[in-house]
């Protein structure tokens, strides 16, 4: 399998399928992991990174679960491919671009601040399982699954994880627990997260309520593309904030149960805006579907914020003819990188809007 | 003919032919006339208006060009029925309310303010002539011609007017011309008008400097709807301002040769706009189509906005599947007399716009 394989390809976590899949759009968890006896990425010098880089892939070759699974390193990737991964959510903005998130951008780094040097993303079959070797940590591990399937990412993850172990010893302290560069992910070095897509919310101007009760109890709400994003076509990414003193199942379970309570209340906005407004509504979502079906210039933020009124519409049964993975591979194959990966070449701006709006006409 | 076979029927003024057709909507020319003997309208008591209306009738029935025509009593007419007709340009919105425009709304009035006694419309064959009986003058002709036919108008309307006089001796001064109730109308009583669409002359923000000369050089500018009424779908009524102490043939040869320039005006800008921003103005025509297409309320403002980058993009051959004449007919269909005729009942102003979408799903 090669990057480009990936163009025409639909992840796993964009099936549009599991349970809640009308409003979860997706379900991730991630682990840190770092290997003993080596520093952190950013305190490594050349050598050093390189040298986890060739463990880290030894220890891929050797799992059971990853082996046969794309092995890209970033230096040989062109700026094209590597916003192609980020916007397929594979990598994160900080890898892509050799820089540190968190607080690990701290002085002592012997990497340079771009530097992409023996950066590398291990990508599985479906999209399923991504591993980042040398981001903040030696190893981030995430699992993708589509709909509410935290449980079974977390059984996917695990697995993968123990396997690796076998190779690679990691840097655990008895006290601490998983040691990371950044001492937010300590303890279990565990982030789980749901892509939530909370239109009616939205709406009915009820949701800086709900992300402010749920931040209250332990939640952090993100956008699309994780930490410093806007919340974009009114999908909002909620994870666990602490990561330490706690297991990972209670990390899981405190989570499920705050997001069914998200989950209920777009339900009941939903209902609520049916019963209350239907035609305006519906209204609405046919605009936003005439809109994208007939836009001859269009801009990504535009596409998103009308498609996730489409994707309401599939939802709502409101758009019979459509299928909502379908809805939720074009929020992904209109972005900048996958258009010019589509088209095979590198387009300016308007050209990409041109490029976007007759996808879009020709998908709907 | 009665009133509700209207309603199917389209205009001759609406079908998109004629010279310039891509700009110029339609020609309008309308004679001032009032029986000698009789006082104006306003003027006049309930017993000389009726007089007025019989002798009008008399004069109808004995015109071979007006035989047949349809004559309509607005006071049996329902205030639905006088907007529909107001909607399709045959009578005046004062002529539907029995109010006086002009400066005839001056005291010593014997009529009541909203007297619709012994008012009157005569409507010919295909709508090309209409007659307002005891409007703001006992006779208002109008013969209204599809594109730039200002001529054939005329020749239509004369011909009419000397039919008309065999039978009805006109208010004549051989100092002043014919005599009329408000002395802006005064000489020949004639206004000779175009309707003008003029899109790309208000895209590229040309539009008040042209009307600005225009008005400087003897024209009026009205919108859709006549005096006092906003231009809306960038559609612009030019008319002469002078009726006395000039013929006929120089008010329209007058009129004709500044409709010219205008007309080359908008096509100039019409060019300069697909040569530098063909996508982005090939953009707002689809995305226009597109959510008259898809939407299920809208109102008749959005309607009549929408529909005009419509027709541009119909003129552009932008959208080469429909038809002008179509468009145009749209815009009459959608006003909400119309909507309530064709539903065949009272609607609301939310069920109009439901209504609205719906006949514009189905036609386009």
């Amino acid at each position: 399998m090669t990057l480009s394989d990936l163009v025409h390809q639909t992840g796993e976590w964009l099936r549009g399928s599991g349970p809640h899949g009308e409003i979860v759009m997706s379900a991730r968890v991630r682990l840190a992991r770092n290997l003993s006896q080596a520093p952190f990425p950013q305190w490594a010098t050349p050598p050093q990174r390189a040298e986890v880089l060739k463990r880290a892939v030894e220890g891929v070759n050797g799992s059971a679960f990853l082996k046969g699974s794309m092995v890209l390193e970033l230096k040989g990737l062109s700026e094209l491919d590597r916003l192609f991964l980020v916007e397929r959510h594979l990598i994160s903005r900080e890898h892509a671009t050799g820089g540190f998130s968190g607080a690990a951008s701290a002085s002592g780094s012997h990497a340079t601040a771009n530097s992409t040097d023996s950066r590398a993303v291990v990508v599985s079959d479906r999209e399923i399982v991504s591993l980042m070797v040398n981001e903040e940590d030696h190893l981030r591990l995430q699992v993708l699954q589509s709909g509410f399937n935290l449980q079974e990412a977390w059984v996917i993850l695990n697995r993968m994880e123990e396997e690796l172990e076998r190779k690679l010893p990691y840097a655990f302290s008895a006290e601490w627990g998983y040691l990371t560069a950044c001492p937010t992910n300590v303890g279990t070095g565990m982030r789980a997260s749901t892509m939530l897509h909370l239109p009616c919310l939205v709406m009915t101007k009820q949701i800086n309520r709900v992300l402010h009760a749920i931040t209250k109890l332990g939640l952090t709400a993100r956008g699309l593309y994780g930490e410093g994003t806007e919340a974009t076509g009114n999908f909002f990414q909620l994870s666990n904030q602490v990561s330490l003193g706690i297991s990972e199942e209670e990390i899981l379970d405190n989570l499920e149960r705050l997001i069914k309570q998200v989950i209920e209340q777009e339900e009941a906005a939903r209902k609520a805006l049916l019963n209350q407004s239907r035609e305006a509504l519906e209204d609405r979502i046919w605009r936003a579907y005439g809109t994208l079906k007939s836009a001859h210039l269009i801009t990504s933020n535009e596409t998103v914020e009308l498609l996730s009124l489409v994707r309401l519409g599939v939802d709502l049964g409101v758009i019979p003819t459509l299928e909502r993975g379908r809805v939720n591979q074009l929020f992904i194959q209109t972005q900048p990188a996958h258009l010019q990966k589509l088209e095979g070449r590198p387009l300016n701006p308007s050209e990409r809007d041109a490029r976007r709006a007759k996808l879009l006409r020709d998908s709907l």
